[in-house]
């Protein structure tokens, strides 16, 4: 197969867009697919301060590099869980890349915060997966707004996007459906939120890390079942297979035409917000989760 | 496995209803869940004239017999096609049905009305079964208009539905999305349709026309490739196996919340019909589809 730009041998093939490439032409492919994403939803210009969330996958790193490499103004955030299993080893690896690309890091520590992660598993009695997932939220956020970014971007790419689009859709979940997007406007004490990579497949995203030399971390979280979102993704790569480029065209006619019906039905667009009493986050109840979680494990 | 509701031995397994069945209350279920449909979707009363198109397969034959037995007033319309390979014996079948069990039966004949499949087939250039769909849903309307039919009854199961549902979710199409249900009310000229079988699975209806020793065709049509919806109700089927019921709950749902916003934000619903001006049929355009196809053969 041939290089679809230059007609050097190519080394990468695409069907979803009827293309294959050489390393160089897809690096070049990669990096129209981030612009076209960041400039088709208005996510963030030049003069943006954008803090990318790390987690140390290969998504956020390739996201941080892509973004550093466009010459946006790009810092990074990552957060210790403190796993025994694999948050040093992670934190390493994400430390290591910055060092070497020049990105500015920071790391908060949720031991620090009382939120270790193993400890809110033991004393928590719902799936840990949400527990940690708000978490993060909320300090990817908090930290954010304190430092005066303008937007906080993340990894999630078409895959990720393609499977909860589907989980939503199965249940028709009218006021999830009006939320889901590439963009979350700033609003209610929350930042503004991106996914550049919502154009891209978890194979393109790990093609790019190869071919970048990205040292990503591939460790398992040993909480983890990986039943989120694994099987709906199983089923999308087969459709995917049987119809190239459906996938991209299923989320794309989503944005374009299949969610503003539920945007105009959603119940939830009319709720204001409070602040948490005890620590001023948005929240539609009195005290937010993670106090909740907080005060759960003071107990 | 003993029956879920008598405690003898099992012969039906039904894992989306956490249920299995001996066969008397296997066709007690199949009655109820037929019953529930009419009901629920307010379908028909014992007062109606109800047209059951039968094609003579599992699904059609079903139908008719478990709506006679609950007592409703039912006749069969069968539409010969004049396809060489099938239609005679698919033909024979139905009649052979209808004697059997004293249900009226009427039959056109495609060649009369000079739409003979095969000579349709020979000269669109378009794909046959789409044609073929729009010529059977004339004639079923048409028919049961001059007749005095009150309701048309078809044999769609859930898994016909949840296939149309999951395909026009895909592409996202508001219209189609705003219109698909078990129902279509009368309206401009078409007469209302009802598909009593939509809570039930093909295998379901198999496994009632098994135990009621109905003989059904078998036989596929020559021209249909087999292709519309077979890929999507195999990825369905391999949800409904990893999540039994999620089948009826992703149609169920939809019905009950996912299709309000649909219907709010489709363009159709204001768009009134014309008479076609060749043969009076309801029509968007000046000639309706199946003249259409007529002017081509005369040609």
């Amino acid at each position: 197969m041939k290089c679809t730009r230059c007609k050097q041998k190519a080394v990468v093939a695409l069907p979803s867009h009827n293309a294959g490439f050489c390393p160089s032409c897809y690096l070049e492919y990669f990096k129209r697919q981030v612009e076209k994403a960041i400039k088709a939803q208005n996510m963030f210009s030049f003069e943006d301060k954008i803090l990318v969330a790390i987690s140390g996958g290969k998504d956020s790193l390739a996201l941080t590099l892509q973004l550093k490499e466009l010459g946006y103004n790009v810092s990074g955030l990552h957060i210790d869980l403190n796993i025994p299993e694999s948050s040093a080893e992670v934190r390493k690896t994400v430390e290591d890349f910055c060092t070497l690309q020049s990105i500015p890091l920071y790391v908060l520590e949720m031991k620090k915060e009382g939120l270790s992660i193993p400890e809110v598993k033991k004393r928590l009695s719902r799936p840990i997966c949400s527990a940690c997932g708000q978490i993060k939220r909320y300090h990817f956020n908090l930290f954010a707004k304190e430092k005066g970014f303008t937007v906080l971007a993340t990894g999630h790419n078409l895959d990720d996007e393609v499977a909860r689009l589907f989980a939503n859709t199965l249940r028709w979940d009218i006021d999830y459906l009006s939320d889901q997007g590439p963009v979350l406007k700033e609003e209610q004490g929350f930042v503004k939120k991106v996914k550049p990579l919502y154009r891209l497949t978890e194979f393109e995203t790990a093609n790019y890390a190869f071919l970048k030399g990205i040292n990503y971390s591939y460790k398992p979280c040993p909480f983890s079942k990986g039943a989120s979102f694994t099987f709906y993704k199983k089923l999308i790569a087969s459709l995917e297979q049987e119809q190239p480029g459906r996938k991209l065209n299923f989320y794309e006619t989503f944005l374009k035409q299949g969610q503003k019906p539920f945007k105009l039905a959603a119940s939830r667009k009319n709720s204001p917000l409070n602040a948490c009493s005890r620590c001023g986050y948005p929240t539609s109840g009195e005290i937010c989760g993670v106090c909740r979680i907080k005060e759960l494990l003071a107990c």
